[in-house]
């Protein structure tokens, strides 16, 4: 029997589907990365062309592509290849491009921009025949499924899960490799700690305003994360690096202003503990992401909330950050009325010049 | 006779520098700028560093390399460089680094590590002598005296002047070099604006949110009038790219949220305007930045406000937004009670690793 639809039914299913979801990209996706990864290695730089969640995994790939395969990689400026038609010399880069539908024509713009100078180019999508599949050489589907939430979901952590797969390929990381088949076991274990992180929603219920903050291999999460709150619960919620934060933004912190935390136990972990103390200092609430290494780490306060979410190594943590991310940003919107699954004001497929 | 401090004296005497201050800098950075610009022509990509204020500064900075340079530009992740020491190959590159105070050791070490992999590398930094000044090959002195405020304002439009001289050494472009030289005359036009700008204190007066949007070649300065505003008035200020606005954070935009838009007579006009018309649509209230011809196609609408800001240029105009941009951080900053010298809770100079 099926259930009548309730208000963000659609992006919880999606929410819940993503162990299932990356478990079968990941069976599928070494066909196609690994040609492209052999050839990558070639190349002398990379240029990521992606929009909304799609770029923030894009970061996320960017903290791959340069500190694993050592490629120096630029995301990409769309409007120099739309708008003013002028863009950069791409001849012997790696260029990708992503995009959910497959139908944003800033980011096919860029591949075929790679296309015309001899680029590498990589199309990653989740919609088979869409215009971006004929922009590119090499063609990733991500096959998770449609997506019928207005906010991307099981999308990004897949696009994270491809790039993951791709730098792996490139490295020959047989460590990584390992890692990414463990991954859909940890997002399913995240996941299942649901009823913790809603007992976060009251101290969050009807804040205006958070800071997302998180480092290296954790600040494209941090961008994700704090775009979901936007679009779910329009909160105005942005992300920091850790680093960047302490340049001027720790100045918007007073008493009981709400700040997420991602904490990874890798080289970032002692900083960004240093992070959490200054803003504790200054009165302001935390909500930490921990895996459990780092999460032995914190001090105890009052004004300290953390959750642990576990992921197969610190490579891999953003992507079960970002999934437990999805999940408070659908809690909160639902408690405050809002209908995740709708959003006001804005369109699931957003084709910009 | 000295006149006694008043609260955000310095910032005001800083702001107001500008124009000679860039005209300064102008006569003097062609010694060190064109060698540079001679061998970064052969260089394959580029990679700047930097933090804050100076970061925004090397937005704009990417923009100008890549779409009239057109060499690929990465803005570099400082924690692949520090904490992790997995540095990206740097080799064929142009490696810029960007620290007024010279003394940023993320900054440095990205400097370094371009050194150490045999790339071009260049240090622009208000502070003789100071560390960064040791770390690469070449060395650009702003030599825009000392900032005694905290908030940085005239030592990052002389660095986005100096980016715009690089460029136009690389490109032996005449137009931007004449350009350049009228820059600072438009910029005392546009300070002399003042009164017009505060005029729209009092319906910014306590508002805790804002975004700022430009797109393009103003995208930088969009997120570096941010920044003013967050460090100055504590105010959730975040900046957006016109497109980037579409996809998502448009959501927020609820009747009276404020905005602050750039508007630029240049190919991002049209694309622009129609956010501005999405905006209002949704209740939204605008504060347009406009070049003149930009102007010229504004709407008439009741929550349109728009304020002339010329330039020599389309390509200069971000220099110019970015100082009134200042202007408005002071004046409002000032009327709600704070000194916008001091800031709280940081410090001028930010060392991070």
């Amino acid at each position: 029997m099926t259930q009548p639809y309730a208000p963000g039914a659609h992006m919880r299913a999606e929410i819940f589907e993503q162990p299932e979801a990356l478990a079968r990209l990941l069976e599928r996706a070494s066909a196609v990365l690994s040609p492209v990864a052999r050839a990558a290695r070639n190349c002398a730089f990379a240029v990521l062309a992606a929009r909304g969640s799609s770029d923030n995994a894009s970061i996320y790939g960017k903290y791959l592509l340069e500190g694993q395969a050592r490629i120096p990689t630029a995301l990409a400026a769309p409007s120099l290849f739309t708008l003013y038609d002028t863009p950069p010399r791409l001849a012997g880069a790696l260029v990708v491009g992503v995009s959910q539908s497959g139908a944003a024509a800033d980011v096919i713009a860029v591949l075929e921009a790679g296309q015309r100078q001899g680029a590498l180019t990589l199309a990653i999508t989740n919609t088979p025949g869409s215009p971006i599949t004929a922009a590119a050489e090499h063609v990733l589907l991500l096959d998770v499924g449609p997506e019928r939430a207005l906010a991307a979901t099981k999308t990004v952590t897949a696009q994270c899960a491809a790039y993951a797969g791709l730098v792996a390929a490139m490295q020959d990381n047989a460590a990584l490799k390992q890692h990414l088949h463990h991954l859909p076991h940890y997002v399913r274990n995240a996941l299942s700690r649901e009823p913790l992180l809603t007992a976060w929603v009251p101290s969050l219920f009807k804040e205006k305003r958070l800071a997302v903050i998180g480092r290296g291999y954790a600040y494209g999460a941090a961008h994700e994360i704090a775009l979901k709150l936007k679009e779910t619960c329009f909160i105005s919620a942005h992300a920091y690096s850790a680093a960047d934060f302490l340049h001027g933004p720790l100045a918007l912190i007073e008493p009981g202003y709400p700040v997420i935390i991602l904490l990874n136990h890798d080289e970032t972990q002692a900083t960004t503990i240093q992070v959490i103390a200054r803003i504790l200092e200054r009165g302001g609430r935390i909500f930490c992401l921990a895996t459990s290494p780092a999460a032995a780490a914190l001090p105890a306060h009052p004004r300290l909330n953390a959750l642990v979410v576990d992921a197969p190594s610190s490579l891999l943590s953003p992507i079960a950050f970002i999934a437990v991310g999805q999940l408070l940003a659908l809690n909160l919107s639902l408690q405050l009325g809002h209908n995740p699954d709708q959003s006001r004001g804005v369109s699931k497929v957003t084709v910009t010049k």
